[in-house]
């Protein structure tokens, strides 16, 4: 049996779906059409790079298209587009450099990512800005960092409340810039319980960033050199300024080709990641999964899911038949020196899903209180009145604290109740943790929550 | 329904379990007798305080007396030593500041913890030794402390090759001692992998550590200011000496009384926390627990389980009916930069438990590549061949990485298979982790060693 397969997108999910398909499949045609110069870059790092701590944007690439074509025989197209597929012809429509041509596939990957959403912002004029910037792409990044070198501004703003968000006001005001936060809610994006978002807000007040909340950003316009963010509450003038209001599936060129969209327009998957054409598989940014905890759709656009999406996609594509079981919403970042990650659901997304389900917080050390480089993490717990078992779980503290996270990922994809949690056998050592992990401890909290 | 609770021993365990029996029966009589005039130290930080980095020994403390009495209403007796337990007949020998007295309990809890183990050594002359020190007890550490500030040391050595040792070994380094370590084995403890223990012995070679290996000590003894430590290879001289060869349980009082005992001398008991007398409990060091990997008895003197057996015992004794299902032997140390974690068997202690085992090791980033910081993890994983679940973990490597042991013991402890442990879904972000986490990358991995 031969095969031909197509992949659009050369991204991590892309990429590790093509590697997957010649590894266990090495006399397939593998061709990865990507529309633009760069394949495999860490976008997670990209607002390291903006903050001058990695020295060369080249540092992010995972792997090199020489790698690619060389070492894993795959035929990379870069600059090709997709315009449009055809399922049941089995076609592509690409503009090449040479021009626009057609093609046919036998199996087709979806791995197109995702790109920046404007939560309804008029943009302009000018037609295209030069002082908005969105950070998706390396091009994105690339043009954040000229613009800070040439023109020196001095003052900026960051539109948005989530991970992007906090990541780029770190990066702006390390960089020395007064640096704004503009949102339209009172706190950070609706993923961060409000308790874990205030303390996030006090600690980037302390730090020096403005905060604009409650400010719905309705136009943004650029007269001379300032940008005008006309707000419901006013207006605000920057040098200029960065959205981050989130991302969306990159899947404009499927409309009304008969592969089902979802949330957003993602994608929708099986758990083989197969759309509802069975030779059509789609993976990362652009297809929308399922939430482990609610058994619904969600759409979770971070790289771990895109990578593992990839990578399984291929095996199924190569004529395997593993499984993709969804997510739990896990996400970490940090602004300076704190961590935030959450994991599961919030209370109020716990309880719009029918379960009966109480919030509790508390703080405990990092480490053991004696123990030099003790710090305080804020633990926001979600658990299920009904059953005991974990639902979410938010913290902010100490970054060597935040990998804790994973503990709760591990215990609300596997169910675990309150009452086995007391019991894990956690690491304890003073420069690591208190006698009583804070995962411990919200157990044993958990307990006073749960009907028994 | 009234009742007398009597508790033998004022540590974690001990406390643990009066404080959760107060707490549920605020009527009964709790007394706890503590042979010597501390309660409720932490042991685990006592090597820092040697080190040097805890300011007052009294930060040690996690309970006062004064706390302990007025706030839980415990009746706490100090200086008093339990000498003998007659169960049938519900009586306790004690040795009081006043003289020996007998006292009768309707419940007693052992919770005697452990005492420093001697491997075969000889030790003297002199019959009290002067300069060959262990550390267990607060009085011990302060003896330690005052030898080094009274007799300036400049060399010692450090017996033993566990936790302790390491710890003790970092301890007098930092302090600026020459320090040996002296050893019988060619690697540390066997608790830990052949891989990690070569780490670890080079690091602390880098340091500046003597390594002194497959030397068994017959004997100490001590002339004029200097410590000889006999072994089978020839006799080494220190200024002083600390005995690190791990404890024992403290039950010597308890031999031939009917109370059963198993590994060690350690109080053999059910799940919840009683022995072959239903009305007498032990918790802590002094009690012999369950892996939960092999479900055999284990001996694992470790705080974390000293402390929740005494709250589940205490539990039980107040009318409860609370399990304590046993241990995977999670442990954590470090040697100065150096984290070492391991948790659930080892590959030589899987295969004499009779599971089909596999072994691999990988080392991985602990950041992103490219983020500044970014260390190296080692790795050593166990699994079980036959139904693809961890079997065991351990890791050295940054200190910030360390607790992603909890992770492993999570999932040994609810059997998580190295196919489902490849789709957890961790954290990532590159100041926390690479994009496939150390944990995803041994499950990933791991799927190569299991029978299909």
């Amino acid at each position: 049996m031969s095969n031909t397969v197509m992949i659009i997108g050369g991204n991590g999910a892309g990429l590790s779906a093509a590697s997957q398909v010649k590894k266990l499949q090495p006399a397939w045609d593998v061709i990865v059409y990507e529309k633009g110069p760069h394949i495999s870059y860490a976008g997670c790092g990209m607002p390291y790079f903006i903050e001058g701590i990695i020295p060369e944007f080249a540092d992010l690439f995972e792997l090199t298209p020489e790698t690619v074509v060389k070492d894993r025989k795959i035929d990379l197209r870069l600059w090709h587009e997709v315009l449009a597929v055809s399922p049941e012809q089995k076609e592509l429509r690409i503009r090449t450099p040479a021009g626009v041509e057609t093609v046919r596939f036998d199996t087709l990957l979806l791995a197109t990512g995702a790109i920046p959403m404007m939560e309804g912002m008029r943009l302009g004029p000018p037609a295209k800005p030069r002082r908005v910037f969105t950070l998706k792409s390396i091009e994105d990044m690339l043009e954040i960092s000229r613009f800070l070198e040439e023109h020196k501004p001095r003052r900026c703003a960051v539109i948005g409340g989530g991970y992007i968000a906090a990541e780029m006001l770190e990066a702006f005001h390390v960089r020395g810039l007064e640096t704004h936060l503009v949102h339209r809610r009172d706190q950070l994006a609706n993923t961060f319980e409000p308790e874990i978002s205030a303390i996030i807000l006090q600690r980037m007040t302390k730090e020096g960033i403005v905060l604009n909340l409650q400010r719905a950003v309705e136009e943004l316009t650029e007269e001379g050199d300032k940008v005008v963010v006309r707000t419901d509450s006013g207006d605000l003038y920057y040098d200029f300024v960065l959205i981050a209001t989130g991302v969306q599936p990159s899947t404009a060129f499927l409309r009304e080709n008969g592969i089902e969209l979802g949330i957003k327009g993602a994608v929708v998957v099986n758990k083989y990641l197969q759309t509802n054409y069975p030779h059509i598989y789609a993976a990362g940014d652009c297809a929308q999964t399922t939430s482990i905890v609610t058994g619904r759709p969600v759409y979770v656009p971070l790289a771990p899911k895109a990578n593992k999406e990839g990578y399984i996609a291929g095996t199924n594509i190569a004529g395997g038949r593993e499984e993709f079981p969804g997510t739990v919403e896990t996400a970490l970042t940090k602004f300076a020196d704190m961590g935030i990650a959450r994991t599961g659901l919030t209370l109020d997304g716990a309880l719009q899903h029918g379960f009966n389900a109480a919030k509790y917080t508390f703080s405990a050390r990092s480490r053991a209180r004696y123990y030099p480089g003790s710090g305080e993490l804020y633990c926001v717990i979600v658990v299920n009145k009904d059953d005991g078992r974990f639902l979410g779980a938010q913290m902010t503290g100490p970054l060597d604290s935040m990998k804790r996270i994973d503990v709760y990922a591990v215990m609300i994809q596997q169910g675990v109740t309150v009452d086995e949690a007391f019991k894990l056998d956690l690491a304890y050592s003073p420069p690591f943790s208190p006698l009583y992990d804070p995962v411990i401890l919200a157990a044993r909290l958990g307990r006073n929550y749960v009907n028994s």
